[in-house]
């Protein structure tokens, strides 16, 4: 069994508000938008941002709640690249969550919530190597 | 910007019951765990079950709700293959939201909860590339 994600979707409430946020927030492109989904072609898989009423309806499951018991990463090269990110991202419609500092575990990483309240954590890990397609290996 | 997401991290309430279904369920095997977290190396980029309790922390945001408004998807070979998965994660500690069936869009798909009430969608479709190493492509 392949260790494999292949998508993860979003319930979002309104799709040009949640656009602005992964476009001008992250400079992200779509890959294909209609009017109920926004897909992203990731590293090695899709991001989906899909009007929540669609996605309860496919997974038969009305009234999914937020804030999610989840968290999105997106790393970044350096630690001097965690706290702008964090503040295009709020400027972007996300709601900033906890700034930039470090953790005990090393690094450096903040959070943003998404204009749905789904939470990016904004980290700086230097023992996690990033290939230059955004392939993330996991390191000590 | 790389469009990229290094990690999705899953508030677990127990770290052994969500192993079983990530382990037994999936067939996946950790890469790193302790009393607090596992990970999971997938397809360029990590998969974290974390405590709860630890996650609401890192992120400042305490009472995460559940179930979220988001699904991961794992995207299987073949039709054929949808439903045995998702009974061998039901097997696991799973909870069926909905069995396999061919969904408007085409393809065909169904949804499981894991222990921790986190949907995934097990899904065929025949558009999207899958490589050997478990890498997806957007495709119509």
């Amino acid at each position: 069994m392949q260790q494999q994600i292949s998508v993860i979707t979003l319930g979002v409430a309104d799709l040009a508000r949640s656009r602005r946020f992964y476009v001008e927030g992250f400079g992200w492109t779509p890959v294909f938008e209609n009017e109920e989904i926004v897909f992203y072609q990731m590293n090695g898989l899709m991001l989906g941002t899909w009007l929540q009423a669609g996605l309860e309806a496919d997974m038969q499951r009305p009234n999914l709640a937020t804030p999610g018991a989840f968290a999105l990463a997106h790393n970044v090269p350096g630690q001097a690249d965690v706290q702008p990110l964090i503040d295009r991202l709020a400027a972007a419609g996300g709601t900033i969550l906890r700034n930039g500092d470090a953790p005990p575990h090393g690094g450096f990483r903040g959070y943003v919530a998404d204009p749905d309240d789904h939470a990016w954590e904004i980290a700086w890990n230097p023992s996690w190597a990033i290939d230059e397609h955004g392939r993330v290996t996991f390191g000590l």
